[in-house]
C-alpha cells in the first residue's frame, strides 16, 4: 500500500456503470516525513475517509478486493485511515495530535 | 485511476481480434493543476468520451472490468469523463466553464 | 497500452515450456512525437508484426488475454500494428508514408 | 520481489474489514549495497518479521498468495526475512553479522 | 519481459511456506547496450539459470504462470536464458561469444 493524504474530490456523471456510487478522492502521495509529493492518484473510498486525512491506498487488482470495489473497474482504493505512524522508534504522525494542532475541530 | 486529457487517436487495422471495435485514444497524464505531462497511454474508450475531454483511466486488470473491455487484451481504459475537480476546497476544473471559455461550442 | 517501435529480437533456447513458439521482440518506447526513448520491453508478438513497425503493446495480466499468450508467463505482448496516429488534429504518424519515405520497400 | 528494510509501523483502527489483524510495516527500499532509498511501501507482514530486519516483499496480486493475505485488499506483503545476500561472489549482507555488529541482542 | 543479468543470490530460511524450494536470484536490469543499471529485482528461477547469465524475467501475475511458481507469492520470475539479442540488424549479445571471451569456462 502507499501512504497518501486526501486533498480533493472528482465529480463525474458519465462513467462506467460499475463505478456508480463510489466516492472518488484525489490522493497525494506522501514522503516518509509526511510531506506531500507531486504524484497522486484518484482512488475510490471504501472506508468513509474524509478530506485532509492521511490514508493507505491499494492499487491494481488488490483495489478490487474490498466489498465496495468487487469486480469494479477501479485500480486504486483507499482502504485504511491512518491513526499513527512510527518510524525508527519515533512517532512521526498522530492523527489526534494533528486534529488538535489545527484547532479546527476541537477549538 | 489516473487523470488525463484525450489528445489523439490511434488507428490500427491489424490487431488482436479481441480488441476489434474498441476506440483507442491517446491520453496524456495531467498534473494536479491540470497541466499536460509528457507521459501518456493509449487507452480504450468505454464511456463515449471525446477529443479534448478530461477523463479518468484505469490500468492493469482493472481496465478489463468494464462491459466493453471484459477479457480483452487491453491494459488501459477510459472509464469516466470528469465534470469537476476540487482540490483543497477550490474548484480547479469545471468541464462546463472550460467549454464556455473556449467559445468553440457555444459561441 | 504503450506505443513502441520494434527494434530487435531475442533468441532463447532454454526457457519456460509455456513460452515455446512465441516470437520475442525488443520494443522501444516512443514519445508523443514518435522519438525512441531509452526504456524498452521484450514483448511476445501476437499479430505478426515486423522489425521497424510502430506497435501497441499491453503489459501485465492483459498481455495474457490474446489467443497466443493465454496462461503463458509473458507480461508484455504486441497486440496491434499502428497505421495512423493523430494528435491535436494533426497526423503525426502514417505507416504508409513512412514506408514510402524510406524508399526501401517501394523504391 | 523487492529488497527492503522494515523501518516502522502503521496503526489504523478504521480500515477495510478484510485487512483486520494484519501487521502493517513501513518498508524502505534498499539499493544493491543495502543503502536505504527514499522510496517505501506499507506492506502486510506474513512471516513474523521485526523492526530493522532486511526482507523481501512482493507487490500486486502476488501479495495476496500467502495464507495470511488471501483475498485481502493488500498490494504489498513481506514474504521472506533475508539471511544472506551474495553479489558478484561477495557476501554483502549477513543477518547474523549485522546482529552481532550492533551488539544490541548479543552484547 | 525485462532484460537482466543474474548478479547474486538471496538466502532466506524464514519465508512464506509457498516459496520454499525456489532459488532466489538478484537480477540487475540491463540497458539496450547490455550495460547494468542500478535497478534490480529479486526473482525466482524457473529455468535453471546461473550466475552471470543474461535472462528475461516476467513480473506481476505473469510471474506465477510457470509450473514452478503457480499460486506462489512471487512477483518476479526468470523464465528464459538469452542466447542472442539482435538490435537494428546488429548482434549486440551472443551468449557463446561472451563465454569464450571470458576464457573462464573454455580456457
Amino acid at each position: 500500500m502507499k501512504l497518501g493524504r486526501i486533498v480533493g474530490t472528482v465529480v463525474s456523471t458519465r462513467k462506467d456503470e460499475k463505478i456508480e456510487g463510489l466516492k472518488l478522492y484525489v490522493v497525494r502521495d506522501l514522503s516518509l516525513d509526511l510531506q506531500a509529493k507531486d504524484s497522486f492518484v484518484v482512488a475510490a473510498d471504501t472506508v468513509g475517509a474524509g478530506l485532509g486525512e492521511v490514508v493507505l491506498y491499494a492499487t491494481g487488482s488488490s483495489a478490487r478486493q474490498t466489498r465496495l470495489t468487487d469486480r469494479r473497474p477501479t485500480d486504486a482504493a483507499v482502504m485504511a485511515i491512518v491513526d499513527q505512524i512510527d518510524i525508527d522508534g519515533r512517532l512521526v504522525y498522530d492523527k489526534l495530535a494533528e486534529s488538535m494542532g489545527s484547532g479546527a475541530e476541537e477549538g
